[in-house]
Order: structure tokens, then C-alpha cells, then sequence
């Protein structure tokens, strides 16, 4: 575990202001509510201030117009929480596997390598992969052949890449299989949460590109692309060759039909279902509000009256 | 496999009241429609009387006041489907895996296993794990490091514990990683599905007490805290430090934001989605009724008028 | 890689009529964007004539109504999606990983293999599993005891065949387990995509008939029957003994509740919640629209009053 460092030479490394004592000695990161008295903490927002109060944390990082709320001593930096972050990282590898391959890995012998890559126990990298450098794969990954990830790339366990798109065309009441000869290709500095999965291409390639953040249990269909620095939550599934743009935010459980293009810098809620393409940034939502049981049993009943054209009784 | 037992001896174990040949012999739990001519059934409701006057088992276990509905030997008990459940597992192993570390299992040295710990093929248990008596790990689960669970813990093929949360900051158009320094925390008598995810904490533990069952595919994100006895349905996603409460139960497809707090005893209905704190017990339900397709459409558009302020034409 | 064919060829072997130049050398199959010189694509829909106008492909599969859309070679066919999926298979083989067990795979001694099936790295197939002929299990794939397979059946990495159904019942705020003492039975020609998971029966078995293709991350309980040559797309959870017909096709993300019976030939759409049975073929849709967030908030606020009963202010 790196440092501890003070106060003052956080500051030299990644700017913002000190108040109080330059030379408070610093070994950790911590919440406002657990952190201990060699720890130092984060205020994202002002409305936080009782927890502020209570904390014993030796340290805070806050934005200027939250500097007053404390007399302890802090960092002011304008942005906290990506500040946060990088102190964070100073004290702590955000990749914790040793570069090297788990005897446990099967990879195959036309697999390409880059150096410092971390290759987990229990891993399947098949024929034709390309695996840029410092990419870390947990354990459990598994990349179907001929598909390539850039530089840096993280992939947690259970994540799988390049199976085959869900590609079927009806004849005679059965199903016809097409053959999912396109691959994926995942830009540099990708991370991809556990158990999700990237379908490759029927014909084309599936493309993510750099800067991409997936969370778990996403589902991405062959030949969606999903554009660079856009970052979806957790239980997101994105159907067949939709085209995300770059930027975009999608909260969790949301679902992205196929055959769509969502602009750059779009946003969409949590649990909302996007049927057609959106042009211009935004958020978009789309949920049906919660009641307690009855009230919504009732409410449903009535909207279902009105949405018939009947009067109210 | 255990048994025969006559319903005396069943009865004299886990209580209730037998009417009918006590000496019967049973060798088997079945199914109302299926159930052979040596097996014990249960009605858990009067409402299946059809299937009961159909069914060829041996012996029903049936509350009083569905005593008479049947002329067979019978098991009379309060709760007809939990006293199946400790019959079935009279006959049957609950967990049916054999204590041991299977060789092709890679597990830290710097790991702490209880007695009676089972862990399957292909299982991945990282350094700095501390797993309690007679715990169950069926093939292909993983453990990243310094998680813990209690005692009698069973995770099914494909759990993945203590991925990293989804803790990203925005700087610039990028993202900048927030190393996931807190664990994963599970208690005793914990049950986790097929292919669930449970996140390690941002900074402090992802907590699930004890008694929680999680069904299969379910995610739990960083911080997260699930109080005791609560039971989830499958494809359940969980976001961010939501705090949910003890004995709640939480349909299949629902979708909990962060930051929330669920009070006890809570039921959320299947496909609701939870988007501020619930502070008393209850059912909840927030489901778009469907529809035939074309009355949908015509029910949606009048609905999206009525939305607008528009009076209807 | 099997080919080249003449368009003659084709023809000969799969039907349709070639329009144009029969000696043409075709080498791939590829999409209408990125079809090289070489390279046979389709036309679904005549409302693509512009990418038509535009591609480079060799030679295009169409319906004879668009037969005169243009003046290349191309192959004339009824269904040109189907059509195009058999060409595919013509050059490309659909699976392609070899048979045989890969020696990291563990399966049990009392597992019995068809011929030709082929293990991926990874798998583990328990006791008593019994898996037809030329059946592909990808890396990474997990049957528990005493399930089948068919013919023909593909899984992908991370499938769970076979996991505990969610059986638990309650008992003074505790829950009961209950041993699931049934198997999973699968037919022929099944296929099943990355990370789905499918539950063993309680006591019955759980049942997927022949040809039914199955997305990601598709959820099925247990003592489901999903009735044959029906196709579901990803993310879709499917509740305890759920009764689906044949020839279904039902969208992603779609939520079917427990103990009911849906109809043959039904279509469900994409994130459609079904709540009771379908005992009518025909599609089904219930999706609350999505709008502009502040549209969407002002609307719910206004059917919220609209579903109380109150009149417009």
C-alpha cells in the first residue's frame, strides 16, 4: 500500500488548495461516516452537513462554496468527487491482479498478448485474440475467439465476449441459425462489470469504443455500438445494432431497442425502455409510477378506463 | 438417500397430526399431479381440491380446515407448505454437494475455510477470504479478496462476489476509476442464485445479514445493505448504498435505487421499480398494465393527451 | 473455410432463381454496408434501396418484389433472410468449436456423451447428466446432476443449467429451504445464450422443448415449460412454473409471472410485464412511453391525479 503522504504533498500531486495544516500525515481514504483519524473524506454536496459534523475524519475535500462548513482541515478543489478519486488512487491500486497468466487460464497459442497483462484463474482466451497492454481479466472471463480489446482494458469475472449474436430467421415454424462471423472490438481504457455480456457481430464487428464503462449484468446484442466515454449501469440490456453515441449516461435496468441511433450526450433514466432513436442530448424517462398496492390497483383501473376513451363514472 | 418413514415417525419428528394409517409407508416427496403411490404431497390451498381428488400419492399434508377435502392419510399441520419443506428435506439433501476443495478449485493460501466447507470445480476464491462451517460453493463461483461469509452460506454456479462497485467519477469528458476499497459481508444461513453479483463496497462493506435469499441473476451494487430474512426474486437489480430493510420481500424484475432506505417487513411487487424511500411496512406495485398490441397503442396515445393537459376530441 | 460457390451453385443446393451472371464466384457472405467484391448479401426490406444503391457486394439475395430494385446478379428467393441464413452456413460453419472434451473441463464419471459433442474448457457437467448427440457446450458452462440435453444443443459460456429453483417457504420469519429434487429436461436443436440461467423442477422436472433458442441472460424458474420452437430475447425472466407455448416469440426484457399459461403463437413485446394467462395467440405490449424527463414528469404528475380520481385543475 502506497504512502502515507501529507496533506501538502497531495496537493503538489494533483493541484487543489490547502486549508489548515500542510503537514497532517494522511494513510487512507474513507466515508464521512467511518473514516478514522488518519483518513481523509469528501463532501460531494452541501445538504451533507450533519454528517460533516459528526465525521472524524482528519481531512476533507470540498468544493469552494462548501469550504465554511468546516473548520477541520481540507482540500478545496472544484471538482471533489473526481478529486476524491485520485487521492483514492494514490493510496490504493484500482487493479489489485499481478500482471502474469493463472496456470489455471487456458489461452490459446494465436492469442496476442501485450506486456503487463493480468490473466486470471480460470480465464478462456481463444484463438485470434488480440489483448492490448496493462489489460487485467479477472477470473472467470471468458473472450471468445477472434476479438480484440485495446489498452488498460478491465474485465471482471464472469464477463463474456464474443459469443454468438442472437441471430435466427423463421422458416416453416422453426429456426434458421446464422452463422455470427463479425467479432468485437473494445477500445482502450474499457471496463466491463461482472457477468455481462457482448455478443459478436452477425456480419460486422460489435464496438465499444474507448473510455466505455459497463457495469454488471449488461447485455449487449451483436453489432450495437456503443460510442466513447458513455457509461451504463447495471441490468442495462441494448438489443441488436443499435448505435449509442459518445458521452451518454444510461441508468440501470434501462432497455435500448434495436436498429436505433441515441445521440451524443444523452441520457436516460433508470428502468426507462427506449423504443426510437433520440437526436439530440437530453435526459429521457420513461417509469410508471409506485403506490401502495391498492391505490395503484385502483389508479390502474381508472387510467385503463380513460385510456379506453370511457368516461369517469 | 434417507427414509423410508412412516407418517407416525414423520409426524413424531416434526409435529402436526396424523388421520388415517400412521403406519403408512413413505418414501418420497411428489407433486400433487405426479406424485407416486409410495409419496407424501401437500395442498397448500383449498382452491386445488380438483387436483386432489385426482392425485395417486400416498398421504397429503393439508391444514385443518382442508382436512376433510380428502379421505386419505393425511398430515394435518398450521402451515402445510413449510412442514413439506422439512419433510422434503427428511428424504432429500438440501445441498447435495460433497465437503472438500475440488482439485481443480483454486483457493489462496491466505484463505480461512470453516469445517464442512464444500467448494465445487472451477471456483475461484481469492486471498484474504474467511468462509464459515459448512458453507456450499457449487462449481464456477468467484470470490474476489477480503470478502466473508458466515456459516451454512450456499452460492450457486456463476455468483460472483466482490467485483469492484461501479464507482466512477467525470472529469473532462472521462471517467476516472474509484478504487473499491470496502468488502463484501454475508451472513449466516445466506442463499445466493445462479449467476448473482454482489459488489464489494466503494469504502465501507456491502452487507447482506443473515437468513437473506437472493434468487438467481440478481445485482447488488457497492454498499448495498440487505437486513435479515428479506427474500428476493430473481433478475432483481439493487443500486448503490440502498439500504433495504429485514423481512422484506421483493418480487421478481424489480429495480431499487440508490441511496434509499426500505423500511422492514416491505413487499415490492414483480417489475416495480423503488425511486424513493419506503418508510412503512407494505405492498408496492408500480406495473404499466399490458395489453393486445393495438389497444396498447390506441390506450398510449390517449393516455399521452391526457398527460399533456389536452382535452380529449 | 468451406466455398467458393457459383450463384449457380447456390442455387442448386438451396433454391431460388439467379437473376444475372450464374458463374459469379462468391467467396462470404456479408452485410449490405460492408460487403466486399466477392461477397453475397440481402435485402430484407425494399425500404433500404439506398444502401442497395450503394453496396459493393458481389450478388444480393432479395424477394421477387424487389427483384427489379436492382441490376446486379442476386438470387431470388421467397424468404431472403432465411435464405441468406443457409447461404451463411454454406461458407461458415455455425459452431466452431471442435469435438471432444477439453481436458480442463471436469465431468463426472456417470455423465453419459453422445457422439461428437464437444466440452469446452471450463465446463463441469455433474453426476448422472445425460447430453446428446453433437451437442457444443462452450467454455464455461455448468449442469448440475441429473438434467438432459438433446441433440444438437448449443450453450453458451456461463449457462447454468440445473441451479436450485427458488424454493423457500417461511416459518415464523425464517425461511425453510426446499430441496429441488427435479431435474431440467432440454430438446433437441436448442440453443441458449451466454449467461442464461434455467433452474431445476422443485419435484417435477423443468422442461425446454425442442428447438426453442434462448438469448443472454434469460432467467427461467423452476418447473417452467417453454413449449417448442419458441424465441426469447435476452434479459427476459421467466417465474416458477410458467407455462409458455410453442412458436412463441416474446421481446427483451419481457417479465412473465409465475403459474400461468400463455398460448401458442403468442408475441410478447420488449419490457412487457405479463400478469395473468394468454389464452389467444396475438401480440401483447404494456411499455409506459418514454418522453423528454420534464414532459415525462409533468405527465406523471398529471395521470397520477387523472388515476385518483381528481379532476383537472
Amino acid at each position: 500500500m502506497p504512502g502515507p503522504f501529507t496533506l501538502g504533498e497531495i496537493a503538489s500531486r494533483l493541484g487543489g488548495r490547502v486549508a489548515g495544516d500542510a503537514q497532517l500525515l494522511i494513510r487512507q481514504v474513507g466515508s464521512l461516516e467511518h473514516a478514522g483519524p488518519d483518513q481523509i473524506t469528501f463532501l460531494s454536496d452541501g445538504r451533507h452537513s450533519a454528517k460533516l459534523a459528526a465525521t472524524r475524519a482528519a481531512a476533507i475535500i470540498l468544493a469552494p462554496e462548501n469550504e465554511k462548513l468546516t473548520a477541520r482541515p481540507r482540500i478545496v478543489a472544484d471538482k471533489p468527487y473526481a478529486y476524491f478519486a485520485k487521492v483514492s488512487q494514490l493510496f490504493n491500486r484500482a487493479v489489485r491482479q499481478e500482471p502474469g497468466v493463472h496456470p489455471s487460464a487456458v489461452v490459446s497459442k494465436t492469442a496476442s498478448l501485450g506486456k503487463g497483462v493480468s490473466i486470471g484463474a480460470g480465464c478462456v482466451v481463444g484463438d485470434g485474440v488480440t489483448i492490448g497492454d496493462d489489460c487485467c481479466l479477472y477470473p472467470r472471463v471468458v473472450i471468445y475467439p477472434n476479438c480484440s480489446l485495446g489498452k488498460r482494458v478491465i474485465l471482471h469475472s464472469g464477463v463474456v465476449i464474443g459469443a454468438d449474436g442472437f441471430g435466427i430467421a423463421p422458416e416453416e415454424g422453426r429456426w434458421v441459425k446464422i452463422p455470427q462471423i463479425g467479432g468485437v472490438r473494445i477500445g482502450d481504457d474499457v471496463e466491463i462489470g461482472a457477468n455481462t455480456t457482448i455478443d459478436r457481430g452477425a456480419l460486422d464487428d460489435t464496438v465499444i469504443e474507448e473510455g466505455v464503462k459497463l457495469d454488471n449484468q449488461i447485455q449487449v446484442a451483436h453489432n450495437v455500438r456503443i460510442g466513447a466515454h458513455t457509461a451504463i449501469a447495471a441490468c442495462t440490456g441494448i438489443a441488436g445494432s443499435a448505435d449509442i453515441g459518445r458521452h451518454c449516461i444510461i441508468g440501470g435496468a434501462a432497455m435500448i431497442h434495436g436498429h436505433i441511433k441515441i445521440a451524443d450526450h444523452v441520457k436516460v433514466s433508470a428502468g426507462t425502455l427506449i423504443s426510437r432513436s433520440l437526436t439530440k442530448p437530453g435526459t429521457y424517462t420513461g417509469i410508471y409510477p409506485f403506490d401502495e398496492h391498492q391505490a395503484w390497483k385502483r389508479g390502474a383501473v381508472r387510467l385503463r378506463r380513460l385510456a379506453k376513451g370511457k368516461k369517469e363514472d
